[in-house]
C-alpha cells in the first residue's frame, strides 16, 4: 500500500516501521512481486505451487529461522511473519505454507530431543528442505502400530497442508495400543505416504491442505520425536501456528486493500449521479477508504505487538513461566481475532469502492475473501475474545493446548 | 485496568509501557486517584471544579511542557497527553482542562514573538498560571476596534473551557474594520470579562465551556500575538487539540472498561437463566469483555503511535514541512476517529455486562458515555475519515485549520 | 417523524398504518403532545410524574384494555402497546407506566380466579384505578405469614415501578413456611407500605422503580389470587411485559430520530469544511439519517409483527397451546432484542448529525439514550437472541419464565 | 428454512405469509428444489444454464405477469418476485434471468405504443418467449443509423443478461446523429447479433452478462419502441429491476442461512474446547444464528413492504403522480439496501457456525456471498441510503433515474 508517509510521522501497515536495510525483507518484496504475477492462477488452478516453490528454495529464505550455528540465518519469529504477511499481500497460499515450514521445523525442537533438534535443523539447512505436515490435532484416523523402535502407521489425515510440496513431514499419530499421541519427522517420500491432492477449499487453493494416505508407513527410533522438556514452552508451538495465521490474515487485508486502491485510482468510475469526475473525489470513496485504512492499520499495530511478544516468549526457551507464555497466548489471541476480523471486512468492502467491473474472475479479487474466509475458520474468533475476556476480568491464562 | 501481564509481553491499554519510575506519570497516577473521589459529584454538579484546580496547581504539573529554560520541565506534549489520558479514565473535565491548558499555553510561542513565548512561558512557569480560553473558531461575535497599539473588545464567545477558572486566557477576535481574526493573551480578571457560567452540556460538566461576555476589555500592544513565522508549523496547535480530544475519549474508554470490570467481578449478578454462580463465568460476559479489550488495545496503539508522531512534529518545529504537517494530521486523524468511536462503544455497552443495577446515577458511570458524546461532536469523525482516505488514495494532506 | 408518504406506499415507522380514525390513537397523540412538554423537565426531576398521571386519568386511556363487558373499551393489547410506543416518543417514564398499568391489572385475569378477574377489572374501570407493582422477581426479600386466609407481609422490593402513582398494587412474595411465590392485589394505601422514593435510575426517572418498604401490611383472602388455571397461557404476562418494553425501545428511537430530524433542518450547521450551506445537503448527513431511518423501520416492522402475534395469542385465552405460547415468545424475543439494539444506536448517534450545540441539558435529548440504555438491562438481548437462535436450529422454544 | 411457526404466530422469512394453495408458488417450489441439484454445477460451469431454461418454460412461469386478456396469468409483481426470491435460494443466476424476464417484457408496455405492449404481451404468451437483454445504460458503444424507418445497428454492449438464452432482447443504442437513446424488441436470432459469452464475474455466473456484438443489426420500424406517454410511471422499470436486485439479493440470504442451518444440524462438529457433544448446543452458535435470523427476518418485512408498495404503483398505471412514484422508490431503495446489507453478513458469517469442512468448493456455499458480493455492486447502497435520508429530511424524491 502507498503512499508511505516519511518520518516524522510513519504508519506501519504500510510497513513504515520495516529497515529498508534489511536483505531477508528484500529478498521478500522481490519474491512477492514475482508472486504477484502467477497468484491468480494458482488460485484457480490450486494443486502445487511447483514454480513458487523453486524461487523460495532459490532465494535461501527457507533457512531464515534455523540458528547459526546449524548453517541458517539465525533470524526471529518476527522476521519470518512479516514475511508471511508480505507474501500474504499477493498468494495466501505461499504465505501459509512458508510460514507452517518453520512451524513443523521447530516442532523437532520442541518435541524432540537437542540431538534431533540440532540434526534436523542442520539437515534441513544444508538440503534446504521444504517442510511439511500430516499432523492434523482433529483427526484420529492415523493409527501407528510399534514393533521395537519402529512405528509401522496405516490410516490417513486430512488437513495435510504441504505434503505435497514437502521434503519432509512432520506427522502425528495415535499409537494402536495406549492411544497416545506420537510426533515424528520423515521424509515425504517415505514409501506408503501418497498425498490424495484432493484439497478441495473455496481459498488458500495452493496449500495442498488435503488428505494423506498412509500404508505400512515406517517411522524408525531416531525420528520418532521424544523430549524430556516439559513446561509451557513445549506448547508455544500453538502461539507459532497462530501467529502465522493472523500474519496471512492481515497481510491479506493490506494486499487486498492496496490492490482496491490501485483499482479505483485507475480505473474506478465516479457513481452516475456523484456529480464528480473521478471516483477518487466522491466523499463515500474517501471515507470507506480511509474507514478500512484505520482498521488496518490498528490490526497492524496489535499483530506487530503479538510478534514482539512471540519473539520474546521464544527467547526464554525452556525457563517460560506459564504467565509468560499465557501472557504471550493472551496478546496474539487478541492480534489474531482482530486481524482476521477485520480481513474478513476489507476483502469484502473493497468491491464497494471499486464497483461492478472489479468483480470479475480474471481480476481475482474475490481470492482475498475467500483466503480470509477459509482460514479463519480453523480456530473460532469467538474462543479466542472470550479468552482475553477471561483473563482480562480473572487474570486467568488459556490452558495451553494446539489452538491457544 | 487490571491486570498487567509482565514482560516479556504487555498490553497498552493497561499502561505497560509507562515508565514507572517517571515522576510525572507518578504524580499523575496519585492526582487521579484523589480526583476519582470527586468525580462523580463534579459531573452531578458541574460548575468549578475548584478543588481539583487546587490539587494541580500543588502538584506542579501545570508546568509540564513550559521549557526548562523557561522554568518548566521540558516535557513533550506526549507526556501530557499520556496525563491527559490518565486524568479522562476518572474525570473527563479536568483531563480536558489540564491538556487544553497547555494548547492555549503554547499558542503564545506559535502565534506571538519569541519574546511573548518566552514571556508567557516564563510568567506562567512562576507565577503557576492556568491558561483557558475565549476564542472559539466558529463564533464571530466578539468585535476588537483597534485604538491607537491597544485593542478593545466586546461580545461574547462561546465554549470558553477552562475561562471560568483560569488565571489567563487565550482570546480572539475580528477586528472591527478588516475582519482579520487577532489574537491576544489576557489575564482572566481583566475588567469587562465575565464568564457566564452558563455551560450547559450533557458531559464534560465541569470544563467552564460556557459563555464570556467581553465590555470595553482592553488589550494591550504587547498581549497581542503577532509573530513573523508563517508555515506549516504555525498550525500545528490544531493537531495538538485534536491530541487533546482522542486522548481524553480513550482515557474515557479506559476508565469505564476498567471501572465496567471491577463492578462486573465484585457485584453483577450472572443472568436467571445462564446456569452459572458468578457473572464473568458467563461465555457472554466473557466475549463482551474480551471484545471491548481488544478494541480499547488497538486503539491504544494508534494513539500512542500519534503522539511519537506529534512529538517529532514538535521537535521540528519552524522546519517543520508541509509534507511532515499533513503526515502527522492524518496519523492524529486516524488515532482520534478510532479512539471516539471505541469510547462511544465502550461507555455505553459496559452497562450490558454490569448489570441493571449498575445504571444508578450515584455510580454515575454514565458520565463516561455523556463525556465523549459530546466531546466527540467537536470535529466530526465523518470528515476526519475522509481526510484519511484521501490521502490514503491520492497523497493528499488535509489543508491546515484548526480541525485538522 | 415526518414526512409520510402518501399511499400507495407508506412507511410504518412514521405510522402509516395507524388509522386516522381511531379515537383512542388520537387522544394518544394528543397526551403526546401535552407529555413533551414535561419531558425534559420531568427526567431531570425525577420522582413523581403527578400531571402527567392526571392527564392520563382524565383521557380514559387508563380503561383501554379492560373487557367492555366490564366496562372497559376492550380493545387488544396492540392498542395498548402502539399508545406505549407513542408516548415513548416523548416521556419514556408514562409510557413505561402507561404499559405497564395493563401489565399488572391483566395479572388478576392470568392469575386469580375469574371472579377475582371480573371484581378488579370492574372496579378499576368504575374507579379508574392506576396499577403500579411491587413483585420484582428477583427479590426475595418480602416474606408474608399466613394467618388464616391472611397474610402478613413484611420486608421490601425494589423496582416497584409505579408504586409510587398507583392506586393498587400487584404485589409478590414468598411464603414464610413453604417458600411458595404468592401474588395478590390490594390497595397502595393499605397501612404499612411505603415506597420509599429512593428511584435512582440514569434513565426512565419517574417511573418510581425504586423500593418500597412493607411492615405488617395485611392481605385478605380475597385479595390474594389463586388461579385453577394451569397451562402455556399462564405466562403469557411474561410475553406483555417484553412487549411492554419494545415498545418503550422503538418509541424512544422513533422520538428521538423524530427530534433530531427537526434540529437538523432548523438549527444544525453545516460542518466548516463542507461546502455545503445547510446541513442537510452534505451527503454525510443524509447518509446517517437514511441509514438510522431504514434501522428504525425494520424494527417498527419487528414490533408490528410482534404485535399481531401477541394479539393472536391472547385471543386464544387458556387454549394457547405450549407451541403457539413459545412461537409468539420468539416473535416477541426477535423484535424485543432488533428494537434495542437499533434505539441504542440512533439515540445515540443523533448528535453527530445534529452538532455541538445539540448536547445540552436543556435540550434533553440525552434522556432517549439513558432511557433506552437502562430500560434494555432488564432482560438482555443476549439470551433473547440465544433463544431464537435455538429456535431455529432446534425447533426447541424457551423455558416459559417471568423473561420470556 | 425451517422451522415455520404455526399460526397465531409467524416468521415472514420462512414464507409464512405465503398461500399454500397459490399453484405458482407451488410451481416455483418444485423448479428450486430442481434448481438446487444442479445449482453448485452451474455456479462452477457458468454459461447457459439450458436445463434450467428448459424447466422454467416447461412451467409455464414465464407468462405469470402477463395480463390475462393477452394470455398470460396477470398475477401482480409481488408474485414474480417472490419467486426471485425462492429461486434465489437455491441459484442466483436463474433467480435474476426470470426477474428480468419480465422487466424486459414489460419495458415494451412502458416504452411502446399500446399496440405495441399488446403485440409482444401475446406473442410472449403465445411462444413462451424469454426474453433478455442488450441495453446497459453506462455503455455507450451500440450506435444506430437510421434508414428511413429503419435503424441498422453496429457495436457493442456489456452486461447483457440473458442474452445468451434469450428468445427476445430489448436493445437500446444511441442515435448516430442526435445522440437520442433509442429502445427496441427484437428476436436474438436476428441476423448480425452475436453474443460472445465472455461473462466473467465471480458471481451469478450463468446470467450471461457478457458482451454482446451487433453487425449491421436490422431494427424495423415496429420494432423501434415508440411511446406516447410521458410522467412518472415511465421510469418506473427503474423500480421493478431495483426490486428484482434486492429480492435476489432477500433469497440468497435466506438460502444461505438456510443451508447452513441443515449443515450445522447435521455435519457441525462442536469446538473442541467448547465442552459441548452438539454443534448447536453452544451458545455462540445458538447467538450467531439468532442474530442472523432476526436480520433476515428484518430484511423479509422490509422486501414485503415494498413488494405492496410496487404492486400499488403498477396498478396506479398511467395515473402514477411523481409523490406516488417517489415514494415507490424510498420503500425499494431502504428494502434494497438493508438486503443488500444483511446479505453481505449472511453469507460470510455462515462458514463460522458450519466449521472448517464445509468451506469447500464441492459444497458450494460461497456461490452465495459471490452472487450478493457481484449484485449489490449495480447500484450502490451508499446512493440509496443517501436518497432515502435526503426523503427522510427534505421530503424530496430522488429523480427518476435507471437506478430509482
Amino acid at each position: 500500500m502507498e503512499p508511505k508517509p516519511t518520518p516524522p510521522v510513519a504508519f506501519h501497515a504500510t510497513g513504515a516501521d520495516i529497515d529498508p536495510s534489511d536483505p531477508y525483507l528484500a529478498t521478500a518484496a522481490r519474491l512477492t512481486q514475482e508472486f504477484a504475477k502467477d497468484a491468480i492462477a494458482g488460485d484457480q488452478a490450486g494443486g502445487r505451487p511447483d514454480a513458487q516453490m523453486a524461487r523460495l528454495k532459490e532465494s535461501g529464505l527457507l533457512k531464515l529461522h534455523i540458528p547459526k550455528e546449524y548453517g541458517g540465518d539465525g533470524q526471529p519469529w518476527s522476521k519470518v511473519l512479516r514475511i508471511v504477511r508480505e507474501f500474504a499481500k499477493v498468494d495466501g497460499s505461499i504465505s501459509h505454507l512458508f510460514g507452517y515450514h518453520f512451524h513443523w521445523l521447530s516442532a523437532n525442537y520442541l518435541k524432540g530431543s537437542p540431538e534431533q533438534a540440532e540434526r534436523f535443523y542442520r539437515l534441513s539447512a544444508e538440503n534446504n528442505w521444504f517442510w511439511g505436515n500430516s499432523s492434523n490435532s482433529f483427526s484420529r484416523n492415523l493409527v501407528g502400530r510399534q514393533q521395537g523402535k519402529q512405528y509401522i502407521l496405516n490410516g490417513r489425515h486430512p488437513f495435510s497442508s504441504g505434503a505435497h510440496v514437502a521434503d519432509y513431514l512432520q506427522v502425528a499419530w495415535e499409537d494402536e495400543e495406549t492411544g497416545r499421541r506420537c510426533f515424528a519427522a520423515i521424509p515425504a517420500t517415505r514409501t506408503g505416504i501418497t498425498p490424495l491432492d484432493d484439497w478441495d477449499g473455496i481459498g488458500q487453493r495452493q496449500t495442498g491442505s488435503g488428505t494423506v494416505l498412509f500404508e505400512n508407513v515406517q517411522v524408525s527410533g531416531d525420528e520418532l520425536l521424544v523430549s524430556n522438556h516439559r513446561g509451557p514452552f513445549s506448547s508455544i508451538s500453538a502461539l507459532v501456528a497462530q501467529s502465522v495465521l493472523l500474519n496471512v490474515f492481515l497481510g491479506s487485508a493490506q494486499g487486498a486493500l492496496g490492490e482496491a486502491r490501485v483499482y479505483t485510482i485507475t480505473q474506478s468510475r465516479p457513481w452516475i449521479t456523484s456529480g464528480f469526475d473521478k471516483a477518487v473525489e466522491d466523499p463515500w470513496i474517501k471515507r470507506v477508504y480511509g474507514d478500512l485504512f484505520i482498521k488496518v492499520e490498528a490490526a497492524t499495530l496489535l499483530a506487530n505487538s503479538a510478534l514482539t511478544g512471540l519473539d520474546a516468549a521464544w527467547a526464554r526457551g525452556w525457563a517460560l513461566t506459564e504467565e509468560e507464555r499465557g501472557a504471550t497466548a493472551i496478546v496474539i489471541a487478541a492480534a489474531n481475532s482482530y486481524a482476521g476480523t477485520i480481513a474478513l471486512e476489507v476483502t469484502s468492502t473493497i468491491f464497494e469502492v471499486m464497483g461492478t467491473r472489479s468483480a470479475t474472475a480474471a481480476h481475482g479479487y474475490d481470492r482475498f475473501w475467500r483466503n480470509v474466509r477459509i482460514h479463519t475458520l480453523h480456530s473460532p474468533s469467538e474462543y479466542k475474545v472470550r479468552n482475553v475476556g477471561n483473563w482480562f476480568l480473572t487474570g486467568q491464562f488459556p490452558e495451553p493446548n494446539v489452538f491457544q
